[in-house]
């Protein structure tokens, strides 16, 4: 494969930087907040179905999330949720944006040696605003020729990026934390992926982990790629 | 100049399509949920305010602004606003959302005659997947080579653009209804544009309108711009 592969797509949250622990700690407040009126677990449910239910309107990012936890909040407190109430899980939102940058291991050595020898594209999801500002913060952004802030990430969407960037499909490998968003498509599409899995994962992005395919690599860190390009 | 211009740039909301009327509809119907705490005037007041504050965390959008809509509901209310208001604010934003796109006059056949000779791009702001949606819906996709969804429309950001698409300024046309986000900036970059107005202009893009500049044309409908190129 070392000789073939010439574009590595690499994944943002969860992948380069912190991201899931945020959203984990945001939802342990809200469920402290809604505690009068519904438990956790029933609340982070009922966040879900929602989340579920208005992607297709709102896309992914923060203000989607703090969007449907406050209509989630309405539904489940039979509507005697208090403003004061709303106006906490609209900080919640904006903690999160506030949040500094924290790489993950061996991110930013691993980036710069391949950037040595390939074209690198981050390849994310989520708002588009937030996502400059992470990879800013992040002092990342010079090793990528190119950077993608996809409003999904289905096989439709890589197979527009691959056509957009003249990408062919058996020169590309994706790393990425998510299965069913970072592997399984571009696996579909004919390319490489190496899943480098979090430890922790959103509901909504959870899929098969166990599946074997000839072109994907699992690997406990970033840093294995360098032993199969 | 007819020779010179080879890319032209082409701003999407409010002058490919409609769009800041379905946001004043918006408010109007935002003024009557709070019509028990405050004026239409003085709360839209303070909405802009809350907006300006928001949108270099938030960015550009109607989550966004449905963000700001509550936290100035709640404020504004001295915390007295009800869930049931909460989730009629939070179904403002779902029904601009659900909105068909309206295309304005003659645009359709303007970007077909333009394409014919020259490279067009489409650059908006926004939420990256409303933007999607309404491209998809109008039909119009296909007239552009490229598509840029951006963050912010200020210099920084179209020179982005014109570096990452190898665009000279000098070769470079820019429409749209925007002072503010659609002209003064690509002028300043040493490029060209066309400002052609809407009725309806959020307060937020309002800039001085009556410069005059060598590389400015002003003109009332898009199809203006066969008589320029």
């Amino acid at each position: 494969m070392r000789n073939k592969i010439k574009v590595v797509g690499v994944d943002a949250d969860d992948t380069l930087w912190v991201n899931q622990p945020y959203f984990d700690d945001a939802e342990k407040i809200y469920a402290s907040i809604m505690a009068p009126y519904i438990s956790e677990e029933n609340l982070l449910r009922e966040l879900l179905n929602t989340q579920s239910r208005n992607i297709p309107v709102y896309g992914y990012g923060v203000k989607s999330f703090v969007l449907s936890m406050l209509e989630t909040a309405c539904v489940q407190s039979d509507n005697k949720i208090n403003a004061d109430s709303v106006q906490k899980i609209i900080e919640i939102g904006k903690d999160i944006f506030s949040k500094q940058v924290e790489l993950l291991d061996n991110v930013d050595e691993v980036l710069k040696k391949l950037k040595e020898s390939y074209k690198l594209i981050l390849l994310t999801k989520g708002d588009l605003l937030d996502q400059k500002r992470k990879l800013r913060q992040s002092k990342l952004k010079d090793y990528f020729h190119r950077v993608e802030v996809m409003s999904n990430k289905a096989e439709d969407d890589y197979a527009a990026v691959f056509k957009r960037n003249a990408i062919k499909t058996n020169e590309f490998m994706m790393i990425g934390n998510s299965m069913k968003s970072d592997i399984i498509p571009v696996l579909n599409l004919g390319a490489y992926a190496m899943h480098v899995p979090y430890h922790a994962t959103w509901a909504h992005e959870v899929a098969e982990e166990n599946i074997d395919h000839p072109r994907l690599t699992r690997a406990k860190n970033i840093k294995s790629i360098m032993d199969i390009l």
